[in-house]
């Protein structure tokens, strides 16, 4: 196994375990830093790609852009809304760091984009939802009389994300190799559990 | 933690891993044992309950008769459906297990009428199509030539009993503490990561 890709409620402490397993690897990591690697590759503003990042736009020039792009005519891309760029960019960046080796991916269909290789281990991260309301007013600085709906509004983006740009539904089981309740496992033991799953699983 | 619950897709493993588990921990195991339970519990016949296990009626007669009991006053089952009938008394069946001690429950929605205690652990077990394929032909003789459409409909059958008697998703990670790709890890390594969160999680 070379690679993990890490879905993740938002909350979840998918970033934490995700750098842990890096370290632990000693691999390169990768969550928002995509953003900036996207934003370097563009020319573009990190701030603007930050504010679309992991969101939708569901918009039709994508699908006639991606019509294109599968019959082998990729067109420009920069009539496209700015989400749907930073997809495709993300997509290229995602691909080119698995063909460069070992690494741990966060978020951004990563498990989607790399279906077809089989040297991948799939994870979705998932907790209760105080556990990730604790979390995401501590970690994240969040407005705790708002939390209920700023989780509910995070996951949302999330899924209509991932189920926009690829052919299947985030929080299926079906995509990945393990799902684990951090909330109930705890940071720590959930790390374990996956690197026992990545020394299980060998291409 | 007690008591481990088992859902899964159908030629999963959910069996022999619950076999399994129950024979390391030495606790009862209960799967299709459940239906000759209430059988004699009942008075009726194994068989006409084999014909209607893990199925749902959808019935209305079944909304009223809980609507009763959820108001304390639960009236005769004998008019109910007979998937109705064996859900309520595996019900009682699985909580009486679960209140005697240690166990493994497979399937019947015991997750679901465990949901209220916290010495539970809930794992969902799943895997791609050509694992399942071969082992329902090898394990329980299904038809080759049919086995799409089987696997198709006997885990539309079992979503539709969890989705029916629950209020929530038979495949929503969410329900569960962990969920394995059975097929990916192989079943002795998915019994091995089940009694490492078994031992993790404890009230």
């Amino acid at each position: 196994m070379n690679i993990i890709t890490i879905s993740r409620q938002y909350g979840s402490g998918g970033r934490e375990i995700g750098e842990k397993l890096a370290n632990k690897l000693q691999v390169p990591f990768f969550d928002k830093e995509l953003i900036i690697m996207a934003a370097k590759k563009s020319g573009m503003s990190e701030e603007v790609f930050k504010s679309v990042d992991e969101r939708a736009a569901s918009s039709f020039l994508y699908s006639l852009w991606m019509n294109g792009y599968s019959y082998g005519i990729p067109t420009a891309t920069n009539h496209l809304p700015l989400n749907d760029q930073l997809f495709i960019l993300q997509t290229e960046l995602i691909k080119n760091a698995a063909e460069k080796g070992p690494c741990v991916i966060v978020g951004r269909c990563a498990d989607y984009i790399l279906r077809e290789r089989h040297d991948v281990l799939h994870v979705f991260l998932y907790a209760d939802e105080s556990f990730r309301a604790k979390r995401a007013i501590q970690k994240y600085g969040e407005d705790e009389k708002k939390i209920h709906e700023i989780l509910i509004k995070k996951d949302k983006q999330r899924s209509n994300y991932y189920n926009f740009y690829s052919d299947t539904r985030w929080n299926d089981p079906q995509n990945y190799h393990l799902c684990l309740n951090t909330g109930a496992l705890g940071i720590d033991n959930s790390l374990e559990m996956i690197l026992k799953a990545y020394k299980i699983i060998q291409p």
